[in-house]
């Protein structure tokens, strides 16, 4: 993870998916990081945090509404993703979508 | 990270705590493995994940309640580490108090 989120004052949202990883990754690096970069690119994204270890992950990411999630999950690329993901990379995963009610932060620039 | 915490259906709170860590890391490995068995006697706590680099964290804690919460906040010893955490082990963090609404899984038991 390089920073922490530059995220705006609350009410936000977070997404949150935890993840353990299959052993057949064929694609799963170049997926990762292009979706990463057209997550960026989203109406209503706020920021992410991701890190991950040999066999799991934690991404956050961080929306304006839950409009702007929906969007992003029907996205075609996402999708086509979320498919591989399904049936490939992920032995098993969890995503939870959440209102951030409050933030407070020490030595970050808000 | 062990596993993917067994929350039960939503509504439940998470705690996201993103942190980069000092080069000071005096005690924060015993601080932090006590502090996770701690969390997991408390009122309240549904389960726990979290992923380190070399530098950076992120753990995500889940809760019953935001009372659940402001309970470990004022824990005498999570406050005591807060304290050590702010003045030594962390450069920067940022904590979000977030209401889960939904979430769905693929291979969890839910």
């Amino acid at each position: 993870m390089s920073c922490i989120a530059a995220t705006p004052a609350p009410p936000y949202y977070a997404v949150i998916f935890t993840s353990l990883r299959s052993d057949d990754l064929t694609g799963y690096v170049a997926m990762s990081a292009h979706l990463t970069a057209l997550a960026a690119q989203q109406p209503g994204y706020l920021g992410m945090e991701s890190l991950d270890d040999a066999h799991t992950s934690i991404t956050v990411s961080y929306w304006q509404s839950l409009d702007a999630i929906s969007a992003w999950k029907r996205n075609l690329e996402h999708h086509e993703a979320q498919r591989l993901g399904r049936e490939q990379w992920y032995r098993s995963y969890k995503i939870r979508i959440c209102r951030v009610e409050r933030d407070y932060a020490v030595g970050v620039s808000m």
